[in-house]
């Protein structure tokens, strides 16, 4: 799990699919709700979206599926800011259940700073936001990084 | 597009977020639902999955988000096999909205073919569905990929 719990759900009945547990897309729901409450922590929250009309877009997710998630389980996820620039996040997150150490999956997403005018510019983080994520960063530099990290995908042997 | 149309959906008004667009989540969902279609397509359908206990599992999903899409669009969603071997199965998909040519999405998905049993355990295809498999990869053997191929997620200059 990476170093800052972050999110923390039930899973939903409809969320399981005919193969009886998690579907696929259902763990990006966790993460994309698991970046909402990153949002909020960094300050991206929804008085600072109205007030300024700046949010964070998502320009790439990827997700590695490690372990089965059941509709009994409790999922838990962590967050780790692997890099950012003047506009940009990029972190990765850990989901793991409730009770059980093995990480269910692992992921990679990459932010962008964007202002929603008349158009959708990127736009550069505010000072005080800047220093949220430093602090943040800062948090998570030295955690383990528990799952395989993101690779162009291939068949490879095995 | 990928060569091969697999799936058509309208966009539900829960799957918008507070950007007012599709929340990145809800393209997984899109995507997992156009596997579900692939398998049908593939004959790896509900019936053949209650007969033989057998199934597609997710190993790994990458997005690349390219463009906004809004709850009055309809998308399609093309496929495009890159590769398989006996179990696995290398999927790329497109997604775009009805009217406008340009790729709102692009994803690559892994699948792993598995038998569920007392355990979960990874089984060959038997030869009709490697041959409807081959079958889809030459059609769309010569198609043009449309967008950012799966890649080392990382900060580069911009």
């Amino acid at each position: 799990m990476p170093a800052t719990p972050i999110y923390r759900t039930a899973i939903e009945a409809a969320w399981i699919d005919y193969n009886g547990h998690l579907r696929d897309a259902y763990y990006a729901l966790i993460l994309s709700y698991a970046t909402d409450a990153l949002m909020d922590r960094l300050g991206l929250d929804a008085p600072y979206r109205a007030a300024t009309g700046n949010t964070l877009y998502t320009l790439e997710m990827h997700i590695h599926y490690l372990r089965e998630v059941h509709h009994s389980d409790q999922v838990l996820v962590g967050v780790q800011l692997l890099a950012s620039d003047h506009k940009r996040i990029h972190a990765a997150f850990g989901i793991s259940c409730v009770g059980n150490a093995a990480v269910a999956a692992t992921a990679e997403i990459m932010l962008l700073h964007v202002h929603q005018g008349d158009t959708v510019a990127s736009t550069p983080f505010a000072p005080e936001i800047a220093a949220a994520i430093a602090a943040l960063a800062s948090m998570s530099a030295d955690a383990p990084w528990p799952g395989p990290g993101s690779r162009r995908m291939e068949l490879r042997g095995r």
